[in-house]
């Protein structure tokens, strides 16, 4: 046994196993690892939010009977109707009792709903409301994500040749730098410009076009929108203060094509970072080599 | 004159041009029709949903002044008020009036966040509600959507050995097929069956557990979830009839665990389409080929 043990050291069968399945033991560690990243953040947004959530909630209740002691006449059930029918109208995305003028589904606010769909990001802030809707939704989805993909990926290599390759091949022969380092300056460089170009200019930008968006939430809103996750509790120009904004359809149409072009720049950002020689010797280390 | 447009035929400049800028051309083809593809679905879009916004703000209209008339006491400014805090509170996935016993920010729900964010999906039927919360997203998906992106490349490499190439390799020896073919009935198969895995049986489960869904409401949230769209109108577990549901918590967890293993099997079958040959040559039509 004791020899066996022994054996074990930097020539023995032990680590002969580690070397041989390397590969399979980072792709263990990766895969527990994102495990404990999702846990650990369930816990922090859990902890963050719950006190939150129960003041929230707390308020909700409050005004809830602070309106029907001022009403003595309302029957309770007749309000629990109405609010429920409010409820799965805005789940919809429409309200009536705010500015009734302006729709959800006039062109340019469909060709906004179109565009957030095929880019995956999905707000949620208006859905199709009828059966059709969702039967083409689907359909239309269908053909249209991998036809997105596509585009998007033929966009990202074209600018992919003048905003990354040509200028590190350039400095890499004027400066006769190692191409490691370059690529490295060069994609930090970038980050900082993209940065400032998507996510602090335009966050700027929303915090003066609306009014009750402070600069976090300007900030979170590109965010939330540029990686396509979406999640819709922000959305520029359905916020219920829209006196003194001169355009709405020129508005939206504006951010259809920021988020477009913005999505392409976090692509080519992405791109940028995979082809680091850093990033690729890291995938590397998770990935299957016999194949 | 005539003799310059006559050289324009099969050997004249004209010809050596469009072979020159072949994939130029293709590629303002494909941006060019993308727009038009995105401006199509929106008319369409805007012509199935308008009729059905229109009479839903109808019919809520109608439930508010009903509302009024039934209850004169009832100051107007009071309910709008209401109703706007209302509204407000379930933008952030908090109502009062339903059951009130379980939380959007336990730990399962957390952790069901978390991985809805880190995969984009995003539905935002629970969002942060505080600033700390908000940054805190940002910073957890900064560095959580990229790990989530090697994560899900590794185990979409590793799969595809054992699910594409390894079979491809076999019936090409086997049968003697060309490799082109064997890929395309292949890639049909796999689609098929993973369509009935991960989109017809779950779309049945989904029926019988939600009481309020039928089938193609069903398959158009695992179909908008697997997307990685998220829209958000659709979550399971997240509707008013939630008696004769024993385990919320188990049924979470397990829309989480079928929500990642989904979104793999989807990328598995996209990269399968990806390595068609006859995709390959699709794409390297719109690509610089230069570079
Ligand atoms: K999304
Ligand atoms: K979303």
């Amino acid at each position: 046994l004791y020899q066996a043990l022994s054996r074990c050291g930097a020539n023995g069968w032990c680590a002969r196993f580690v070397e041989r399945h390397r590969a399979a033991l980072n792709f263990t560690a990766l895969v527990l690892g994102y495990v404990l990243y999702l846990i650990v953040g369930a816990g922090i947004f859990s902890a963050i939010e719950l006190p939150y959530e129960q003041e929230l909630r707390q308020e909700l209740k409050d005004a809830r009977s602070e309106f029907l002691n001022a009403s003595p006449c309302v029957d309770e059930a007749r309000l629990e109707k109405l609010l429920a029918r409010v409820l799965e109208a805005s789940n919809y995305g429409v309200t009536v009792h705010w500015n009734d003028s302006d729709q959800n589904w006039d062109f340019i606010s469909s060709l906004f709903f179109t565009s957030t769909v095929l880019t995956t990001t999905g707000y949620g802030h208006t859905v199709p409301l009828s059966d059709e809707g969702k039967a083409f939704c689907i359909f239309y989805s269908l053909f249209g994500i991998p036809v997105t993909l596509l585009f998007l990926s033929a966009v990202v290599q074209r600018i992919m040749v003048f905003v990354t390759r040509q200028p590190i091949t350039y400095f890499h022969r004027r400066w006769a730098m190692s191409k490691s380092v370059l690529a490295l300056i060069h994609a930090t460089c970038l980050g900082i410009l993209l940065t400032l170009l998507f996510l602090i200019i335009p966050s700027w930008i929303f915090v003066t076009m609306e009014k009750d968006w402070n600069f976090l939430e300007s900030v979170y809103f590109c965010f939330i929108s540029l990686t396509t996750i979406g999640l819709g509790d922000y959305v520029p120009g359905s916020t219920h203060n829209k006196q003194g904004r001169p355009h709405p359809h020129l508005y939206r149409l504006g951010i259809t094509v920021y988020l477009l072009v913005g999505l392409i720049c976090v692509l080519v950002m992405l791109e940028t970072c995979c082809e680091l020689p850093h990033m690729r010797r890291l995938r590397q280390r998770f990935y299957n080599e016999k194949y």
